[in-house]
């Protein structure tokens, strides 16, 4: 028989991203006592008013258990956001986080963990925000991990000995919205489509074989529906498919590593979307949730000090 | 002294795009005796009128010299134009296009060049239509030539020994616009720009050295604003350079030749702007007009025995 978990909370954490967030309440070992989710992100909150918008969110745990330490990551901590938490240097681990966490209110004990940035190989800097926490909380599971976390900005968190030591940011999902909407392909989807396997999967392959020349394969979800290859029903999963495997095949290149565990976090849907692409190019990619991101928040607030 | 070219109208020939046209009177030889440009491309012709739209053009020549054979190329004869005139297959040239026009009126001697198709290395289709006849109005310059036809939809058409051997669609002007306008780059970009010859040209070095990475090397450009190396008034310049020179990469790369003479046709912003992109990129490219379209014409017409 093992003792049950503290049940006394210590901390609250908030991944307080763009559309939506989630609030958990956490005990000093980081196991999540209750947890929250709404869709007050930052582009609903209007004229500032995110101390507000906080006290929705933790007002009922205040009152059963009194006040806490709140600690947040995401783009509550952007240049648009609450306050500015600015971007720590690769590599960096929980410690080097706790180091560096910004102060929104000293009295409250209100407190954003930064983001984090690196370069390119053109010398362009790159940056992650919310990512950090959530790809770290994969960190105990292997030694060399490529956490993959797909959306509107893909991430690829390169994951050594629970540091993180590099990053590369794609366009795709962001990509897929203005090509499908706004180019000449538009004009071929029909919107009344269904999703269609053969299709993805042919435009897995062949972004994945043609990523480096992804500005001129863009132009097959056109000329195949020409041709008659491609139902305008099925332009859509094409596209998808040619985005997403322009991204693996441009991300793993980009790796240049095979020793490395691929892991997906984020949606249900968009992860098992890529766990698919990632098998039509013969890599094993396992989709994995990030339950113990508490944990990551309890070392952060425990070495910052803000919990005992 | 030489003689004066036969003044004597042989043909009508219309390059009919989407947007624009531009119609040419022409002798046997092909010589340019009159011009006529208008805004009628087929995004601006209602309810299929377009013999309507043609008289318009052709009325006061026809009034001056009678009857003569029309031979048009262009989107006129795409699927979604007049009539559809299909593609043949590369390798062509104007001898094998004049085999295979199609007659819109046999009564009014009214033809269309048909558009010209390919495979590219994952076997789907390519395909031009207009830019085979302007391509080969180049073509007696260099038995090796790559012309670069810049656009909404960049054409990289190859030229051996006045043939059609390939070519390549590039979707770079159409991202350009969707990326810039229609993504998270978008919130970043100040339309109150300014022509940045910097900025541009540092997108060019990026997106060529990056070309096999586009989907994470567009992120640069929201990056770049946010760590204040680019300003936002430049990240309209930025993108055009990045995607110029992304092209010019993925098409060096895809054609995998050194030997060929490089030449650029079409607008002259446009053109400029691209050789300024090819010569950052350290390859030579001219510009070149294609004044001499009209002997292709005239010698489609001649082979396909519409005039004598």
């Amino acid at each position: 028989m093992t003792a049950a978990p503290n049940p006394a909370p210590s901390l609250i954490a908030i991944d307080w991203g763009t559309t939506n967030r989630r609030g958990y309440l956490l005990n000093r070992e980081g196991i999540i006592l209750d947890s929250y989710f709404d869709g007050d992100g930052l582009t609903n909150i209007r004229d500032g008013a995110y101390e507000a918008s906080l006290k929705i969110l933790a007002a009922p745990w205040v009152a059963q258990w009194g006040s806490l330490p709140i600690l947040m990551s995401g783009m509550i901590g952007a240049s648009t956001g609450w306050v500015d938490a600015g971007y720590c240097p690769v590599p960096v681990n929980s410690e080097g986080l706790s180091k560096e966490l910004v102060c929104v209110s000293e009295e409250k004990n209100i407190w954003i963990v930064p983001g984090v940035r690196t370069l390119d190989n053109s010398g362009n800097p790159d940056v992650i925000r919310g990512e950090e926490v959530q790809s770290l909380a994969i960190g105990g599971y292997s030694d060399q991990l490529m956490v993959v976390a797909p959306g509107t900005h893909s991430k690829w968190i390169h994951i050594q000995d629970k540091s993180i030591t590099g990053f590369t940011t794609f366009l795709t999902g962001d990509l897929f919205d203005a090509v499908l909407n706004h180019t000449i392909i538009s004009v071929l989807n029909d919107q009344a489509r269904v999703m269609n396997d053969d299709a993805f999967y042919r435009g897995v392959r062949a972004g994945f074989s043609e990523y480096q020349n992804l500005l001129h394969t863009l132009f097959s979800a056109r000329t195949n529906v020409l041709f008659k290859n491609l139902l305008p029903t099925e332009v859509s999963d094409y596209l998808s498919g040619l985005l997403i495997g322009g991204e693996i095949g441009s991300g793993r290149s980009e790796v240049g590593m095979t020793d490395a565990v691929f892991v997906l976090i984020g949606a249900s849907d968009l992860t098992e979307r890529y766990k698919r692409a990632f098998g039509a190019c013969e890599i094993t990619a396992e989709i994995m949730n990030t339950n113990t991101v508490g944990k990551v928040y309890s070392g952060i607030a425990r070495s910052a000090g803000l919990i005992g």
